[in-house]
């Protein structure tokens, strides 16, 4: 979760909103970070960026045995992705009460899709909030 | 919806699982299919292909004012992804009874997230539901 939190930096200092990931498959750990803006493509989101890159790294669209660590709590585009990459285990640190679908807005992994992650919440909470909120307190 | 329809059949023969779209944006007609398989991406489904390659092209990661055309009922990750781009107008052809995130499984459009597009359904539903049926038939 400290490399996640090093990328949710790296993201703050390109202007991207911070959110970072690590997803760890097959001996491999893979770093990522948001880049929705920079590389014009809104599906950027830290959490599909390693998923992406895992998966062309393994040369198969399914990460069996892969755990993701992830700075904030994912939206639902990346519940979807976590699924159909048939991720093992999801570790996030702060919650997004408004977008967050793992327990905020609604809890995707409980509505009965073909894939269900064992999830940890809470890891390194207050760090990752805390990236997230200066960066919007900087840019009002 | 046509093109969309070719797009699946072309994924059909590529061994994909059947599914087509087309996006409109900004005087480009962007088409694409599922490809997860054959690109080792578990998010390459058919609509975010198009929008990636949508957004790529005009050089903005927010789509206003499009038009994505779906053979299939999108899930939701594809739904997410639709959020983000800020589509104006999703067309789709057959519900996925199992996983179809807008109005089958989960009625993800409805659950208050920071856009919602005008949907049609059932465009040509008989045809894209057919080509993704005779998939399944043909594998079993």
């Amino acid at each position: 979760m400290k490399m996640a939190l090093e990328e949710a930096l790296k993201a703050a200092r390109q202007g991207e909103v911070p959110v970072g990931a690590v997803l760890v498959t097959q001996g491999l750990v893979v770093r990522g970070h948001n880049m929705v803006i920079q590389s014009h493509d809104p599906t950027a989101h830290a959490e599909i960026v390693v998923i992406r890159d895992a998966a062309s790294r393994v040369g198969n669209y399914r990460l069996v045995g892969s755990s993701l660590y992830v700075t904030i709590e994912p939206c639902i585009m990346c519940v979807g992705a976590i699924v159909q990459a048939r991720i093992d285990r999801v570790v996030y640190g702060a919650p997004d009460k408004r977008y967050g679908a793992v327990e905020s807005m609604v809890r995707s992994f409980e509505m009965g899709l073909n894939h269900r992650p064992e999830v940890i919440s809470g890891v390194m909470e207050e760090e990752a909030g805390e990236i997230l909120r200066d960066f919007f307190s900087k840019r009002r």
